[in-house]
């Protein structure tokens, strides 16, 4: 949905009136409530502290890989903000921070909203640290103001999302690998380094329908939104991921003594069918992405044609059934290369992530807390796994992204602007007020 | 020179009919001199065993890298074998080992012949090992049949060819760094192991012009004797050799989150560029290869778009001039695909080795030596590079090829006829013997 820069300017200066104004509100039915955008700003400043570089700045990203020592220092520091929000937090069997408000019909279902604050290894300091420390900001501007809610409120700090969405697998009853290695700690071990206990994480699981929503802040990380100058956008929902591994044998032989149409030639190959994923998932219009990301060549002799490449394949979209149809013609073709240079290629699936569709009600209610802030919004799919996914197969769920300066995620260079930050939280809170009246 | 079918297979029946016969000799008038075949093979299969895989046959190849105990072993082998020759083999400063024959008159330059008897690890029996073997044989059927030569004869084993030419290299005065590891040892240290001084190596080299010629008999190593089923390859000269490492900077990102249009891929730009390296080398007739042998991608992750991909190029050929064009082509394309992609493609050149040409008159004699054995020949140049480029620098120098069956080299399964091996063992005692007349 693009727009014209004319409009996103304007967009951009009904957003800055809107955050100073408080034009309208729902629950008071005068000025908007709002967050505390400096308290805001000040908590994500200070949790960057914790796996920050030696010597570093904000600017310098952060390592806080779940079950590090930091890890260990930021939650502490998390659940000290929740405590200062008037909530005492609680530690989940998984190793989940949870902080719960009362509300006023007490048999109504909890809504929850919340993130991560564990990082990847030289990550950025907005990847899940907005969205939860924007859940306990909502709570402390609930308190501030003594805002109530019908129904009880839950905020939630996942542990370890980074390293495959552990807490709230937990959460949804999934089994896990308890032995497994996360950077050179186990999993089970790692649970009860951050207060957790792997033998009880049966008591960590949620009841399908047991909340009455999940909602989830995040940054982009793909440049559309930055891109389109648009401050809020609204997940239609998280992709369906199908993950290959690629083999291709030919016969590695003297780069000197084996004249070209005597090749059979792994990694000639191999360029044909990356020139190939490009040119099916780009064949028809459509937010799709395939990827070859990760790629190997033996004998990897400058003086040897390659005799066997290995490397990896991913499809993305929100419709499961499109990728499917993409990876057939990727599939055909391949055959075509094969025989063509020959070669033999063996396409295998390893990995099937259905997509996680954001519920249609909360897609709605964003939409129109975002336009009583007076901020523009566009429908976009999330290209990367989040809670929210596993969330969704519970309840109904709904994200909100803000914009992810170039795109830039994963990296020291992730950077989001404060502005769109709060404006992030405050449909978050808008979001949650309203899902509360419904 | 394709021949037909039906050429090829009178050429292999003469060729037959001439390893029995004897139809014509230059030596004495009658027969021509032959070697002993069986000796030969003998020879080969005893030379198999220092470096043969433990519990292994003939068939499984060996594994002689140079300063190893099975080198040093080989080698032994092959000094004895000197002496069954009646030859008294020397070992100079460099490693090489030696074995002259005295001529009738002194005071004529020598003639050189020889090869190297080091292998790649999980090498073949041939590659080296034939010409080195041949040319004992050749002095032991000289011996035999008491036969003079009014030149001086020189046998010669060069040490460490496969590491880059290490023996030949010094003969040509050429300087050697000494400290290099060569499989976990010094060259200074792998040289005095098997009998040399690195501190004297200036005393193993060889004036220019000090011999009459330098002989070399190999194994093909590509497919395109055995292809045209031709017995005897004369070789035109070695390859020139131009060698680059390209590196292409893109944008690592990651792969769900980023839009297709919005990524700077370096792996999809290298994938196009290996694309373009053999449209553009298969683009014009020619014997000339181009090659994209190793490559590594960063950050080689299945869910990152890669942001760097360095790769190495090389391209082969007679003519110099030719791949020198054929790189230009590949540089000014390569700045397409760079634009097209969002890249920065950086070629650069990080070894130029001249063409080796032959010497016309020995091209001849060999052409002439092999029609009066009824042996079909066919000229092509060597894609790969042999100590005889090393000679070409000091004087006359020629090379005779013998099929490898399916081209393949450098392998356990590397393997040429018996039939072929007396063949080239013939060529070459009666391209001596015909060297030594002019």
């Amino acid at each position: 949905m693009p727009i014209t820069r004319r409009e996103a300017i304007a967009g951009l200066a009904l957003a800055a009136q809107a955050a100073t104004l408080n034009v309208r509100s729902f629950a008071q039915g005068n000025a908007p409530l709002q967050v505390n955008a400096e308290r805001l700003q000040l908590s994500l400043e200070q949790l960057s502290v914790f796996g920050r570089p030696q010597g570093g700045t904000f600017a310098d990203g952060v390592s806080r890989v779940a079950y590090s020592d930091a890890d260990v220092a930021g939650r502490m520091y998390a659940m000290d903000l929740m405590r200062r929000a008037g909530l005492e937090p609680t530690i989940d069997a998984a190793g989940n921070i949870w902080a719960t408000r009362t509300g006023t019909e007490p048999s109504l279902k909890p809504i929850l909203f919340g993130s991560h604050i564990d990082s990847v290894p030289s990550g950025g300091n907005f990847d899940g640290d907005l969205g939860s420390l924007a859940a306990i900001e909502v709570m402390h501007t609930l308190l501030e103001h003594q805002v109530s809610t019908r129904h009880p409120l839950k905020a939630v700090i996942w542990q370890n999302e980074e390293g495959g969405l552990v807490g709230s697998h937990a959460a949804h009853g999934d089994a896990l690998d308890m032995e497994r290695q996360f950077y050179g700690i186990r999993l089970s071990d790692g649970m009860k380094k951050i207060g957790g206990n792997a033998a009880a994480i049966g008591s960590a699981r949620l009841a399908p329908g047991a909340f009455r929503c999940y909602l989830e802040l995040h940054i982009e990380q793909g440049g559309t939104l930055d891109k389109a100058n648009v401050p809020i956008g609204i997940v239609e929902g998280i992709v369906a991921i199908l993950e290959y591994d690629v083999e291709i044998r030919g016969f590695a032989n003297h780069a000197g003594t084996t004249p070209m149409p005597e090749r059979r030639n792994a990694l000639l190959a191999a360029a044909r069918l990356i020139e190939t994923v490009q040119d099916v998932v780009t064949s028809e219009p459509g937010r799709q992405v395939g990827t070859v990301g990760s790629l190997t060549v033996s004998p990897n002799a400058r003086n040897v044609v390659p005799g066997l490449v290995k490397h990896s394949l991913e499809l993305r979209d929100l419709s499961l059934e499109k990728i499917t149809r993409l990876a057939e013609t990727i599939q055909t073709r391949a055959q075509d290369i094969a025989r063509a240079t020959g070669t033999e290629i063996a396409i295998t699936l390893v990995e099937t992530d259905p997509p996680a569709i954001a519920t249609a009600e909360i897609q709605t209610a964003i939409e129109q807390s975002a336009a009583d802030l007076g901020l523009k919004t566009m429908r976009l799919p999330s290209g990367a796994g989040h809670d929210a996914q596993m969330m969704a197969k519970l309840g109904p769920m709904g994200m909100i992204f803000v914009p992810s300066i170039g795109g830039i995620s994963h990296s020291p260079r992730e950077l989001s602007r404060w502005t769109d930050c709060a404006n992030g939280a405050n449909v978050l809170l808008q979001t949650i007020v309203r899902m509360d009246r419904s």
